[in-house]
């Protein structure tokens, strides 16, 4: 495999993809600082993707890293190391039963991970015991019903459509984002703030275009097809034209939409 | 009529709807800044509900606001009058015929117009020939597909579709914001640049509830009722349900997002 010709392997286009996750990590994470040694965990780290940034951003923080799979974790271990971190722990651990003693960190920090949750309220439950009086809890989450584009493409609104009916009947939530606020009062949480934090795309920033729309949003829908088939939720050929009209939006006079909510609040 | 229990016309109401407008006004308007002397054309002023806010964030610019309709006008010159504005002049004109020189204005602003017309693009580029070289042009269109909320309702985006629908067969584009972009582009303007501007409202947010949840885009959708159901684009009881889901969303629990568009480009 000639690796140099190979989408994100050129040592140019690399820099280039790099350029395009920071702006979307910026966007994300720049507003996440924690004091030097605050203890932090970061509930479902999975593969390390957000963990890599987390203790970057924080290099005096004290950071345990939980998931509930070993084969992430392991891999998040890896990721941290090549990184040359050394403030971040790992721990296989189930959020909604952790093996820590009650108001221990400073902070919590979550990140696409409610979304995957049958019960988020309850996971917000669980992590508040962890966390001191005081101390406060992040929680970004993405709203695929936060998509729209242009050209508009009902094609295109089914096929998002058919992500989000398989990730409920998987007992998950894909338009979470937008429910931050209330899950958060629910929880119980104090000072409860919630930051919409929009992506836009148009021809005028083309690290967007095929960094997100593309390679991460677009490229998610199509990682959906076969489940989508075999659920009858879509016909082949419609499902396709989705996915063409989504590729659409990236062209010159396409325009793209999508937030992502970010959440903060305190333990009374 | 009691006055002072009428919506609006209570001094202290009135004081909370003012601080709704400002931050609504704020987040459309605050940057839109014209040097003293500056020429500025202000195309489809309608009754002058931008007027005002443009006359006084820039009171050394000689404001000329245009529209093609004399009852608005006088709506807008007698709003112009109660505000004590000295820098705007009326005039009844078109969009598409400027009564206007070439290269007369050193900006143009246009808001909430574009939306309406069959033809922006055209629009774009009659109002380019009364813009000089290197002057400006700004414009500010809403789009109603970038509404979601919670609890997410059927009912209550069927009820929004009605109002888009009805404005396509009238001719307008109520999802026009998220194409400014392209229209820009194609109309020949230079370093175009589109800032989305979204509306987040949650109960943290009393003034957005019911300034702009209730009273903004709920009462406008409630007033295609009639229209829709002579068009048959919905059933009483179910355009009913949508509106009250509307509602629904502005409660203790409820969230609800919207975004505005502003774009601005360079003659050549």
């Amino acid at each position: 495999m000639k690796t140099n010709y190979v989408h994100g392997y050129d040592p140019q286009e690399n820099i280039r993809l790099q350029d395009q996750a920071s702006t979307l990590v910026e966007l994300l994470h720049s507003d996440t600082t924690y004091a030097i040694g605050s203890r932090v965990l970061e509930a479902g780290c999975g593969v390390g993707a957000q963990t890599v940034t987390l203790a970057r951003n924080n290099p005096g923080a004290l950071i345990t890293s939980v998931d509930i799979s070993e084969l992430s974790l392991a891999e998040a271990e890896q990721k941290a190391l090549d990184a040359g971190l050394t403030n971040v722990s790992f721990k296989k651990a189930d959020i909604f039963s952790l093996p820590f003693e009650e108001d221990l960190f400073d902070h919590v920090f979550v990140c696409f991970v409610l979304e995957h949750l049958p019960s988020p309220a309850e996971a917000l439950n669980a992590l508040k015991k962890v966390l001191r009086k005081g101390g406060t809890i992040t929680v970004i989450e993405g709203d695929h019903g936060s998509a729209y584009f242009h050209p508009d493409s009902e094609a295109a609104r089914k096929a998002i459509q058919c992500q989000i009916e398989l990730q409920h009947r998987a007992g998950g939530n894909a338009l979470i984002g937008r429910e931050l606020y209330p899950l958060f009062v629910k929880a119980g949480y104090d000072s409860v703030s919630v930051s919409p934090r929009m992506v836009y795309v148009d021809a005028s920033r083309p690290e967007f275009v095929d960094g997100f729309i593309k390679k991460t949003f677009t490229a998610m829908i199509e990682g959906v097809r076969e489940a989508a088939l075999k659920a009858g939720l879509a016909k082949e050929e419609d499902f396709g034209k989705g996915v063409q009209a989504l590729y659409r939006t990236g062209e010159a006079d396409g325009v793209f939409c999508y937030t992502f909510f970010k959440a903060t609040g305190v333990k009374k």
